[in-house]
């Protein structure tokens, strides 16, 4: 009889989601920096938060108020296997940065521990607990950062409970550059700022949008998407929060890109670019922008269909 | 030289719009009834309504007040041609039904004159002229009527104007099932009783359900587009407006059906089916579920991306 696995280590990468046109119901993988975490078989039933490293400042250490370990503590007290876990986390997305961070970490824990199982559980359960870390964080419960981050691709998260996530057709050329300020936005922050309700005007405008870039991904028509990645719902509300977001959003769009708005609750902004080159221009030309307002930021180029978390390894 | 021509019949499908999760913005061909408008030159310039036949009741003879001639006028007005109409139009669609009629009496006329002009005009050039007699009886632009009834498709308006529409890829086997009651709805009285503003759940909600619609029919997912079909934002508050409605549509979906909600501002229902079997079966389920309310109503299938107007005569 062999040994049982140990130890397992998940890497789960930051994700880019709201997309201008799908508020909570569009995201996808935007890598290459993540979160990882280890977990490790105890004897005792439980969990201990081990460490926490990396680009994140101070974190709960009570695993019921962890993003890490909230969705674990479920998982562990509905699947009962019959260990407890130690769990050791890296954090390699900044917090209230708009780039999933709450789901990387969330996601990360879960397909490690799911890789100590005896029997794996299904996707539907894997979403279901990591979905209620990210729900610690943000205070609503939403699945368009747990959804790509976990399975990849370009993800509609058509209901998050029950769940059903369609994965959506990528253009082959479509990338996506990423820019994030060294500042943070809490995503409670961020919602507070959004009106409870919308004219009917402005919903009209945005789902056709939102329908013109679902049916341009779909069909390859990137033309269309461009026309169509415009947020007149939400981002009106979130741009004040985020300092230099017109002269970046400006410049993208003169460099090239298909459209530019909010990654996630921001203040990081993310923009579709038909291919490399353009994408690598209008990422140099974010960052160029962001600092000439005098904010620092990091920026980087990601495909838009870029895969989900991964088991690294298992001991 | 040849003599220009001097009469022309132009034929205009009914249509079904709003399609649950499209309001303003989504629309389809549902024929086979339609209106058919005659144009004949005259040398005078301007327009004489030299007859209104079929199933309306009074019309508007002041070209001015008629939602086949208000576009005419302005057409002639913009293009010149050195000729006035004479025109007569024939009702196939009734008034009210929510089945597109103004739109169809609008398209028809234009695009009989322009059988007529010497140089046709381009298709947004007919888009707009279409939409000014649409707006006259709804009191409101938008062209997810005159789009499907001009163009034919399925068809996404992503902006009236300037035009942007756009054909979206149908699955083979989908199908169209109409019930229109024997009754009257005044579009501007079912514009009357939506709120001006609705609640952001609501918003993400109706957006992920548009989403799948438009993946699943883009990708051929038939099982998504029915999940999807379910309008929460426009059909709960004119239900009430639409005898029986709640028992046609129950019927319509325990006989097969993907979704069944409101065609237009209704009263008539609209039912999208997997193949022709369910259609049929499905619209004499939506008609004896209307007559057990004691509404009469005709019903008919149609293809879901059948053809938009067409010429029929030029003399």
């Amino acid at each position: 009889m062999t040994r049982p696995p140990q130890r397992a280590t998940a890497f789960a990468p930051a994700s880019a989601s709201n997309l201008a046109v799908g508020f909570d119901i569009l995201g996808h993988p935007a890598g290459p920096t993540g979160d990882r975490v280890t977990v490790t078989r105890r004897g005792e039933p439980g969990i201990v938060i081990t460490g926490v490293t990396g680009v994140a400042g101070p974190l709960p250490m009570d695993p019921a108020a962890n993003t890490a370990t909230v969705g674990l503590l479920r998982m562990l007290d509905e699947v009962r296997p019959g260990f407890g876990l130690e769990v050791s986390i890296e954090k390699g997305i900044p917090l209230g940065s708009g780039t999933g961070g709450s789901a990387a970490s969330a996601v990360a824990g879960i397909v490690a521990a799911n890789a100590l199982l005896p029997e794996p559980l299904e996707p539907a359960a894997l979403f279901r607990y990591a979905l209620m870390g990210e729900a610690v964080a943000s205070g609503a419960v939403h699945g368009d950062n747990v959804a790509p981050c976990l399975f990849g691709g370009l993800v509609l998260v058509r209901s998050a409970e029950p769940m059903d996530v369609v994965t959506l057709p990528v253009p082959a050329t479509l990338r996506c550059a990423m820019a994030r300020p060294h500042q943070r936005l809490d995503t409670r922050a961020a919602r507070q700022v959004l009106p409870s309700a919308y004219p009917l005007h402005d919903v009209i405008r945005q789902t056709a949008n939102l329908a013109g870039v679902v049916a341009g991904c779909c069909t390859g028509d990137l033309a269309l998407v461009g026309r169509s990645l415009r947020d007149v719902l939400i981002e009106p509300h979130r741009a004040a929060l985020i300092p230099g977001f017109y002269e970046v959003k400006e410049a993208a769009m003169k460099a090239g890109a298909l459209g530019c708005s909010i990654s996630g609750a921001g203040p990081s902004l993310f923009a579709w670019c038909d291919g490399d080159a353009i994408a690598d221009a209008v990422c140099d030309a974010m960052v160029a922008a962001f600092a000439a307002c005098g904010v620092a930021s990091d920026g980087w180029t990601c495909a838009v269909g870029g895969p989900g978390a991964r088991v690294e390894e298992v001991s």
